[in-house]
């Protein structure tokens, strides 16, 4: 069979998606496909009507743009498309959106396209795979833009750290990015990075046509000990078309003159699209059925991957090891109730990683023991001062179906928004430990305390942000958090808080309840109506308490709200039992008001930034306590 | 005079502060001490009280958390602080917070603590440094968690490309982090990370007591002709205390028996606090004295920073080149009529520096020449795919009096957020030109389609979020931003957008304002009420005077609201004018609705993630046609 053959197949049916969707980008996909089709059809470990075995390699295209090239591959293996899912090309509905969507089956093993992404996702799966002791290899292919993302170097210093010689990345090096050549901007010495970042470097100087290279170096890549792997793969942008090796080539749909010009050049008929030769095809089925019968040959588990499970029993022990704090007589900080319940669910759960970017001690997440390069059985990873891979390292922990708990200060989201977002798109469970919630954090001021953080995390579609108000909260937040089907912010304080009588595990899950009602003095009417309803979330609830304990001449209920995405998932009829109309409602949180006005009709919290001071000093100062929101009440 | 005396009378007024506030961090000011010393008392150019000479050196403490430090030599050197700040460290109102906040007549150049920052700054300072001819230096100190963080290596590499001789990054190498020892997750080869991306690389073998060496090794960074410089100084974290080399010396005051005993250690009198003995009080008085006389003979210029000015010039102008769009018969995307803009400014304004992260096509930013390693004239900076970098490089820029603009996709400000919000906090003008600014970019689909972006920048304090939706309310975008006390994100569209006839340049300026009425159908009553009020920004401004062009059955009021921000600093009287009480209110914006209640009843727009699809499939998708949003006004 002529492989350069199949290689230019897969360029032109790349090309003809693009084009008749008229946007795209073809550059990269006759750049890389060579590379593609050495991966797909020599080098990668997968079985198409079998998509999930568990030890199937694993591929990622970090520089997603580049999808109609992997679609075309997988289209050809194979997997579950269509000729005219690729005709339908970033048309809606389609099976082929303009950047590849998470979805397994369909042999797409992470949303890409936002740079630099896919590398940290191939870090993470890495690491399951070397922790479950899967023989397989992740494969990751990238271009510039990856590389000068600073995620991709977090990831690689930690792969690098941890050894991960499952990891192989396939650098696209064209020298071109959207603005121009490589060297307006991008100059270093790329080779003598990674290798400082303790990976092998391999080098193909000719991506474009030598197929065997390719080849052989990813052999080679494979034997690595204790390394991963970079291969840098000469390409040249556009192969073939009038703008090869130009940055227009990037991002613009070819024309219908280069197309033909370009499947003349090929040796292809210039009037056909998405035209696959007999031979072709040929191929592609005996590649097919050798890929089935390889793995009911080599003995190879036909296990399927899986994901956590929420259990009864785990379920039992997280409620029975809050009963326990809250039985006793101390009261804890709510970053101190997550680290035992967290403890109990790390004992329980097989496939759990917990870890923290350099804050195990301030989030108290460090609840197991410690995985390393020479010892991957621990449960807790130090991700070092690396929020935005660790929460990207994350998505690919899920999606190779271990549960990622991740954790650092609320502030530093603005450090891994982009992961964050991923998950909740990709619906990774994932479930990230956020503490030093509120500027009651203190002294560290304003850098470090978090106005607009609860405001962000509830803006993203797909996310619960859950902000618990004790122990019997944190626990029942844990329980909301495994059982989502996405991820989960657990929302925790610095400060120690009250436990709360009628805190209850079952009533949080819809979100809001009521969690107080006070007595008001008694004067002559008989129906009482509520004064006030003062909605609340965390530290404010036992706050909001006891303000509604002391003003006795009003009539108060005091509803905690730790998770307003639950809430609003709830029926008319409760959402009215909880928040009936016609009385005034107040919110009470120590940040942004802006989210709050769609349940209430007043806010109080804080829309400017922090301040460094003692906790005490910062409650006065905002408002945060019995005396001003009694005022505050008593006047509107 | 013994320096030895000085850098321990620093240790210990660092440890004095943090242990009256019992907060703080004291490990890294007992190790950095000897640093700040020699840079402060022998390296860097300064007046302590003309503290904004232009051309003073700049020093940025990019580990933030060790500000104690900071605070003591400035308070030293004759910076205008009194014993009583430094008594005062972490407590209200103070001037001396919990992390350095940016005031330069303090001498604190860069609000710094969330890691990484500060290098980034710096790299920005030194551009603004050698664009203008300043024959001045920026230094950097940073710790292993600034190099860890994936900006860091963003903003060398950048550095390294060019070729920034004046700036000196002296990394505290003590080998500790707060998880334990940097070896746990960190074992890179540092120097030769540096190596490749270009600097210069020197150590300082024991930074604890060898001040000669600090001091030569500085010299020698200083002579650098094309690299930056990095030096490694080997230093022990909590040098002198019973922990010092171990982790939990970090963020720990020491108390009361490890602080005598390092007094005793250090040969000073155990009983005593805030000790600063005669001659060294001495030293400093004849340093300030020295300083002052210095710039006098130089002949250095006296000249004091400045920042751009928003000229009358510059405001007519800005005018004028969008009449002449407007009058034209085009309609333009807003990103294009940004773009026309731009370059107005670009020409007029001599301080402005305009980026992109590897999208000026996209962003339509590139209006200016470009500035390189061999010509720094330029005004245009290829940032490279670096969101994070570039956003805390313009911190930096902004710092040094000119005018940053800076730009990328919308959604791509989750790679960016921390600088966004530091540049919140300090005030630092920035302009960020942020385009695709929703669904309707299209087939790109769900990974580059903004839903919550809006929210989120609309729920950070300080910043105004501007969205126009045409040209007229573009070049008033633009007039707000250059004239605001702070940062400004200008939401663009990729779609061509109708140009509106009441757009207004003054009435925007108010945040919002009725940009459209319709004629209802005369009926019998006289005193028309209004039915509906639509409160819509950018390309859903249109959409809604459409709407209410068709649907005469009933009386609309179109309200474009492009600034939000600005409208709560309106009067009562004005809000009211605008979207007075008990009409019905709708607001129209293609992205998440949280924020909307504030101003509105009913909410439309788009709370789960987008699709790739084309724009009109996707406007009909989620409803944003005349036809549905008629019926959803018919049926509320």
């Amino acid at each position: 069979m002529n492989e350069t053959k199949i290689v230019n197949t897969i360029r032109l049916l790349s090309v003809d998606m693009i084009e008749k969707a008229n946007s795209g980008h073809p550059g990269m996909c006759l750049g890389c496909a060579p590379m593609i089709f050495i991966l797909w059809c020599k080098i990668i470990n997968f079985c198409p009507n079998k998509p999930l075995l568990i030890k199937r390699d694993r591929f990622i295209l970090s520089n997603g743009h580049g999808c109609a090239l992997l679609y075309s591959i997988l289209y050809l293996l194979g997997y579950d498309y269509s000729i005219d899912d690729l005709k339908n090309f970033r048309q809606i509905f389609s099976k082929t959106p303009g950047h590849p969507e998470f979805n397994p089956k369909l042999g797409i093993e992470a949303s890409t396209g936002p740079l630099g992404q896919g590398i940290a996702n191939g870090v993470g799966m890495s690491i399951v795979s070397k922790k479950k002791g899967i023989n397989n290899f992740i494969y990751v292919m990238c271009g510039d833009g990856c590389l000068m993302e600073g995620i991709s170097y977090e990831a690689a210093s930690l792969a690098g750290h941890l050894g991960l010689n499952n990891l192989i990345l396939l650098y696209d090096d064209n020298g071109i990015t959207i603005d121009g050549k490589t060297d307006i901007t991008f100059s270093e010495d790329v080779r003598g990075r990674f290798k400082s970042l303790q990976w092998n470097v391999l080098d193909v100087e000719n991506g474009d046509t030598d197929l065997e290279d390719i080849y052989s170096k990813l052999i080679c890549a494979k034997e690595s000990k204790d390394k991963p792997t970079i291969i840098f793969v000469k390409t040249t942008i556009g192969y073939g078309s009038f703008y090869s090796g130009k940055s227009s080539i990037h991002g613009t749909p070819l024309g219908t003159r280069d197309i033909k010009s370009l499947k003349e050049l090929f040796g292809f008929d210039p009037e056909k699209s998405f035209f696959i030769d007999q031979d072709v095809k040929s191929y592609f089925l005996e590649l097919k059925e050798k890929k089935e019968k390889y793995w009911i040959k080599s003995g190879f588990s036909l296990e399927e991957q899986d994901h956590p499970l929420f259990t009864s029993l785990l379920n039992t022990e997280i409620i029975n090891c809050i009963r326990n704090i809250k039985n006793g007589e101390k009261n804890y900080s709510s970053r101190d109730s997550s680290s035992i319940v967290l403890k109990k669910i790390s004992e329980l759960l097989p496939n759990i990683l917990i870890g923290s970017a350099d804050l195990a001690e301030s989030n108290k997440t460090m609840v197991s023991t410690i995985l390393s390069k020479n010892d991957f059985t621990g449960k807790y990873i130090h991700y070092g001062v690396r929020e935005h891979s660790m929460c990207s390292i994350a998505n690919g922990i899920s999606a190779f179906g271990f549960l990622p708990v991740v954790s650092t200060f609320l502030v530093f989201i603005t450090y891994c928004l982009a992961p964050i977002r991923m998950a909740a798109l990709s619906k990774h469970k994932v479930i990230y430990v956020l503490t030093h919630d509120s500027v009651f954090l203190g002294e560290d001021g304003p850098t470090h305390q978090p106005i607009e953080s609860l405001t962000i995390l509830r803006s993203i579609p797909g996310l619960l942000t859950i902000r618990p108000c004790d122990s019997t909260e944190v626990s029942s937040a844990y329980q909301i958090a495994l059982e989502f089907n996405g991820p989960s912010a657990i929302i925790l304080s610095r400060q120690v808080l009250t436990n709360i009588d009628k805190s209850n595990i079952d009533e949080m899950k819809l979100g809001a309840y009521i969690i107080y009602e006070n007595e008001r003095k008694k004067d002559n009417e008989e129906n009482m109506k509520l004064d006030w309803i003062m909605v609340a979330t965390g530290s404010e609830v036992s706050l909001a308490i006891e303000v509604a304990k002391k003003y006795t001449e009003m009539f108060i209920r005091v509803v905690s709200m730790p998770c307003c995405e639950l809430f609003d998932l709830q029926t008319k009829e409760y959402k009215n039992s909880i928040l009936p109309k016609n009385i005034k409602k107040i919110s009470l949180e120590a940040g942004s008001t802006l989210g709050w006005y769609k349940y209430v009709d007043y806010v109080y919290g804080i829309d400017t930034f922090g301040m460094s001071a003692k906790m005490n000093d910062i409650k006065d100062y905002y408002g945060f306590n019995v005396e001003k929101i009694c005022s505050f009440l008593s006047i509107h």
